[in-house]
C-alpha cells in the first residue's frame, strides 16, 4: 500500500515518517510541504538521515493520485479544506489530520477556528475518525481526531455512553506539551517562557470544544456544554487529561469500573489502570496507547478520570495509522505495537 | 530582632535563609538541623559560600531562648510538634512551617498524618497564619499554611466569604513543582521519573485538604467537602492552582470580579490580574506573590480561578517572614519587596 | 532465537525489553531482577502494560540455559562477574553491559571499580564488543562498552588509527543525562537538584577512562593517556562528547573529513555530519546511531570533534543487540532500524 | 543616583529592573524601548506588577541626560553604537551591556559582528569592564563584557597573568542557557527544539572570541589564540566553562592553587571551591558570584579549571551594577548581596 504526505515538516507529519518507517504494509511515496523545492527531506531534518531519502515535492493531485493508494494531509487547519477537494471528488482515500473536516456545522469551524469552512458538501463525506470506537464501512475521507480531544473523549465515553453522570457537570482539565502547539515561533514557545513554568491558556476558548461536544452529543444528545481548560507544561510530548464530573444519584465506584471495563476491556490501544492508580505521560510517550485511571469521591459525589496521550502519536499520526488500517481492513495494531519510551 | 532556625537544612529552611538575609530588621543567631556536627552550612551548601558562615549546631530550647527572640520551625511535620513544645510552655515567639499545629482537632492529624498529634493544649494556643487575613493580636504559636492550602483557599477566598458559590461545588486541580515535595530521596523525585512528564498523586488524600477545609469553614460553616486533586509537573519552583466552582443563580461576572477586587485590592502581597487573563508560575518565582485570574463560563455557571505561587516563598518561608512581620508590628512587606526571578 | 535478561529492571534492562518487543528474530523467554518474587513486570512498569506479560524470576543458570540460547546481563557493575560465571564455563553465549568484563587487566578494574575483578580466565575469554569494529568469529562472552566509553572512542577512532594527531593531546569533554546513572537513588539524582543546572564530577576519575585507554592503544600502542571530563545536564537520554586534539604538522581539513569518510563512511549506524555541521542529542534519541561532526581549527591546530549517542541504545541496549546480530550472523541492522524519536 | 535604562524589555534589561529595584543607592528615572508606546511595563510583564510602575518611553537623549546621572544601554549589539554617540559626547555617564565598545579594533568588530563599528574615536574612549579586576579613574563609558567572555576570562586569569601554562595551549569549552541568546524568536530557541537536548553552535565563531583574546593579551601579549566552543544546554539560566590548558613543566598543583588565591583570594564575587572540587550552575543562578574550581592531571599536564556564573547577573546586568559601583565609588557590592536562589 502506497502513500502520500502532505504537509509533512510539521510535528504530526514527521511523525508519520517515524511511524509509517516501521509500518509492514505501507511503503511511502511522496511528501510534500508547502516550502518544498525538490531539497531531500534529510538535509533538513538530521535525524532522519540515511532513513528517509525522499525530496520534498509541491503538492500535485493527479500526481499524487497516481502514484499512491491514500493521501495523509497533515498540514495546519485552513490547507486541507482547499487542498483536498480534488481528492475527495474522485473518492482517493484521505485522512486530514487537521481540524478542517471534524465539524458537521460549518457554523462551528468559522466560529472555532475563524476561517471559513470547507464546502459542506465535502464535509458530509467526511467521517470523525475517533479510532477506538468502531467507524462506519466504505468510507474514504477520515477527519482525524484532535489531541485534546482524543483525550477528552476517551475520558468519559463510558461515561457519557452509559448514562452514568450529571449532564452539566462535566469539566476537562488538560494540561499539554509543547509539541502540541506545533512548530511555529511564538514568544509563549520559547525556551526560556516554557522551562520551568506553567501557564493557562485559551480557557473554554481551545477549538477542540466543538468537536467534543459534537462527539459526545452523538452519544448523549443532552450533553448541553462542557466546560475545558489547556496549559502548557514543560514537557515535548503528551497530555494529561484531568476530567471531573458529577456522578448520578446512586452511580457506584463498582458501576464506574465496570463501565470503562466494558467499553474498553477490549480495546488494544487503551489500558486501563487499577482503581485509584493513575497514569502518567511517560508511560504512554512514543506509543499509540491511552492510559486511563478513574476514581470516586463519594464525598462530593465527584468521580476524577485522568487520561494520557502521546499528542504526535494517540494525538495525532498514531491514530491516522489505526485509522488506516481500519480503512485497509488490516488488523488494527499493525505498524503500531510500539513499547512506550521510557525513561 | 534575632531568630533561630531550626530544620535549617531543608528546602524551606534554606529557603529562610535566602530571604533573611536581606531582612533589614532579623538577624539570625543559630541554625539547627537534626544532621548536625557544628559544620559550617556553607560546606554543605556551596551557594551559601561568603553569605552565611554558622555552624549547624543541635537543638537546645534553653540556649536558643537565651539567644534569640523568634525560633521558626523548617522541619517535616512531626519534629514540631515535640520539639517545639518547650518553646510553646515558655510563650517564646514560634512560627511552624510544619502541619503539625495546623489543625485543631487531634483526630484530624491523626487521620491525614498518620501520627499522633500535638498535645491540644499546644494546638489551642496555636494560631493559623493565613497572612493576607487579619490575625488576632499577642499570639506566640504561629502554624504557617502548607504551599497547595495557600494557592487554593486564596483563590476561592471571596467567592466564600461573599457566598457566591455552591457549597459543594469546589474542585481544586492543583500542579506542584518538586521542591514541594522536599529534599527527601525517592523514585518520585528522580531526575528521569520527572523530566518531561506529570503524575497525578494523592488523590482526595493529601495532607492540605483539612487545612483548607478548617478555613473555608471558619468563613462558611456550610462548605461540606472538597475535590482536591495534586499532580507534580517538572518545575523546581512553583504551584498553579486550577479552582472550578459552581456560581450562585444570579451571580454575575461582574460580581465576581468585585468580591476579589475588594477583598484583595489593598493587600500587597495578592495580584489581581484583569478579568479572562491568567497567571503563569514565572511571573512570580522568587517573590512572595499571590498572583489570581478569574473566569466565568455562563454556559456552564462554572468560575474558573487560577492562583500561582512559589512554593518556598508565598507556600513557605515569605509567608513566615510575613508572619514574623505581622507579629512584631513591622509593616508587612519588610524584607519581602522581591522582584521575581523572570526568566 | 530465544534470550533471557538479568537485571531487566534498569534502565538498560529496560531498554532491551523495548528494542528486543520490535525484533524479528528473537524471542524473550525469561527476565530476571534480584528483587524478583514472581510479580508480572507490567505490574511494576505501567508503560509495559499489554506488551511484556513475563514474571520476574530469580537467576537459575540451568533453567536458563535450557531455555534460552543467549543470556544479555543489564545488571550494575559487580554483578555479571560472579553470576556470568557458570554460562560462562560452559561456553554459553552471553552479552554484558556492565564493565565486569571489559578490562583485560584485574588490577585496572580493581583500582577503577574499587572492586575484585572477575576471574582472569573469564576476562580472558572476553570481547571488548565495539560493535561497529570488526569482532573475531566464534566468541560466546561479549563485554558491551559503556555509554561515555561509546561515544569517546568513535569520535577519535579514525584520527587514532589513521595517525592524524598529537598522542598526548586528546582531551573528552563529555556530558551525559540522567538515565546513564541508572535508577539509584542519589541526591545528585534528585530533580529539583538537577533541573536547570549542570554540574562537572568524577573528572579524569571516571570507570570509562581505562576501557576507552585499551582501546585507543589496540590501534596506537604509543597513546600514553587521556583528559577525560564527565558532567551531567538536564536531560534524561543522550550524551554529547566534545573531543579535542592537536592535529599533526601537516594533516589538513581534507585528510580529517577523508579520515571519518574511509571508516565511517559504510558502517550503518555512524552518520557524519557535513563538515562543521555538528549534531545535536535529539537527532539521535531513541536510535542506534551515533552521529558526529568535525571542524580544524587552522590558528590553533585544534581537531574538534562531536560525537552523539542515546546512551541506553546505543550506549548500552542497542549495541548489545547490534552485537547479538552479528554473533548471530544476522544483518547488523536487524531490529535496530529506528527512526529517532523527534522531537 | 538616578539612572536610565535603554532597551529595558530585553532579558539584560529586565535584570537590571530585578536588581536595581533593591540597590540602596539608586533609583530607576526612565525606562525606554525601541517598541515603546508609553504603555506601563508590568502590563507587557506581569512579574512587574506593583513593582515598577513607569511607562516605556522612547529615547531622547537630552530628556535623558536632564533627569539621570547614568543611563545602562541594555539593547543588542548595534543600537548603542550610534544612539549612545550623544551621550558619550557630553561625557555623560554611560554603560553598555552590548558588545558595541569592547574591542578597540574597528576591524575586529567588523569582522565579528558583520557591522559597521562604532567610531574609532569612541572606542577610544571606552574602558572593558571587567569588574573584578581594577578600572582607571575617571572613566564615563563602560563597555560591559560578554556572558562567555567573563566566565572565560576569570576561569584562566590567574594561569595567564601569572604565566603558567603554555600559551597557545587553551581550549574554552563553554556551554549556556538559553536566557543567553535572548528573547528574539528562532527555531533554535524553540522549546521542543531545546527541551531533552544539547546542541553545539558557532564553534570557533562566537563574537565573544574577540573580546577575551584582547584582555589576555593585555595580561601577556603572547597568547596567539584560543579555542573556542560554544554550546546551549536546557537550562534558563547560567553558564557553566570548562576550561583546559597545558601547564608549563614545573608547574604543580599547589602553585595554581596559590594562582587563583593570589589573584581571587579577597574578591567579593569570586568564590573558589577546594581543590578537586567543582562549582554547578544552580550554586551561582541569581547572583552576581562567579565560583570556581580546579584541577590538575599530572598524566597530561592538563589543568582544568570550571567557572559558572548566571549569565544575566554576573554575565550581564549584576556585573553591569558593580561597574556601577566602581564608578560612583560605592562599595563595589552595593545591592548586589543576594544569595543565589537555591534550589
Amino acid at each position: 500500500m502506497k502513500v502520500s504526505i502532505i504537509g509533512v515538516t510539521g510535528y504530526s507529519g514527521l511523525e508519520l515518517l517515524r511511524l509509517l518507517n516501521n509500518h509492514p504494509a505501507v511503503e511511502i511515496v511522496s511528501i510534500h510541504s508547502h516550502s518544498q523545492n525538490g531539497e531531500a527531506i534529510d538535509r533538513r531534518f538530521p535525524h532522519l538521515k540515511q532513513l528517509i531519502k525522499l525530496p520534498l515535492e509541491e503538492v500535485n493531485p493527479e500526481k499524487i493520485m497516481a502514484q499512491a493508494d491514500l493521501v495523509f494531509f497533515a498540514a495546519p487547519s485552513g490547507v486541507a479544506k482547499e487542498q483536498a477537494l480534488p481528492f475527495i471528488e474522485k473518492q482517493f482515500p484521505v485522512i486530514d489530520l487537521s481540524g478542517d473536516y471534524r465539524l458537521k456545522n460549518p457554523a462551528h469551524y468559522e466560529k472555532w477556528y475563524g476561517k471559513t469552512s470547507a464546502p459542506i458538501s465535502a464535509l458530509h463525506l467526511a467521517t470523525y475518525g475517533l479510532a477506538d470506537f468502531d467507524l462506519p464501512k466504505d468510507i474514504k475521507l477520515i477527519a482525524n481526531p484532535g489531541c485534546y480531544a482524543t483525550a477528552a473523549i476517551l475520558s468519559v465515553a463510558p461515561l457519557v455512553r452509559q448514562k452514568l453522570i450529571e449532564k452539566d457537570s462535566i469539566i476537562f482539565d488538560g494540561k499539554s506539551g509543547l509539541s502540541g502547539a506545533g512548530k511555529k515561533l511564538s514568544e509563549a514557545a520559547h525556551y526560556t517562557e516554557v522551562n520551568d513554568n506553567m501557564s493557562v491558556y485559551k480557557l473554554n476558548q481551545h477549538q477542540h470544544i466543538p468537536e467534543i461536544i459534537q462527539q459526545l452529543q452523538q452519544w448523549d444528545k443532552e450533553i448541553p456544554a462542557i466546560q475545558f481548560s489547556t496549559a502548557l507544561i514543560p514537557v515535548t510530548r503528551g497530555i494529561l487529561m484531568t476530567t471531573y464530573c458529577k456522578a448520578k444519584t446512586g452511580v457506584t465506584s463498582m458501576d464506574i469500573c465496570e463501565a470503562f471495563e466494558a467499553e474498553y476491556g477490549s480495546k488494544p490501544f487503551i489500558r486501563l489502570q487499577e482503581d485509584q492508580q493513575f497514569p502518567c505521560i511517560k508511560q504512554v510517550v512514543g506509543s499509540n496507547y491511552c492510559d486511563i485511571g478513574t476514581a470516586y469521591n463519594k464525598a462530593t459525589q465527584t468521580i476524577t478520570v485522568v487520561s494520557v496521550i502521546d499528542n504526535l502519536v494517540k494525538g495525532a499520526a498514531g491514530q491516522a495509522i489505526q485509522n488506516l488500517n481500519l480503512l485497509m481492513n488490516l488488523p488494527e495494531t499493525t505498524g503500531l505495537e510500539l513499547v512506550p519510551v521510557y525513561p
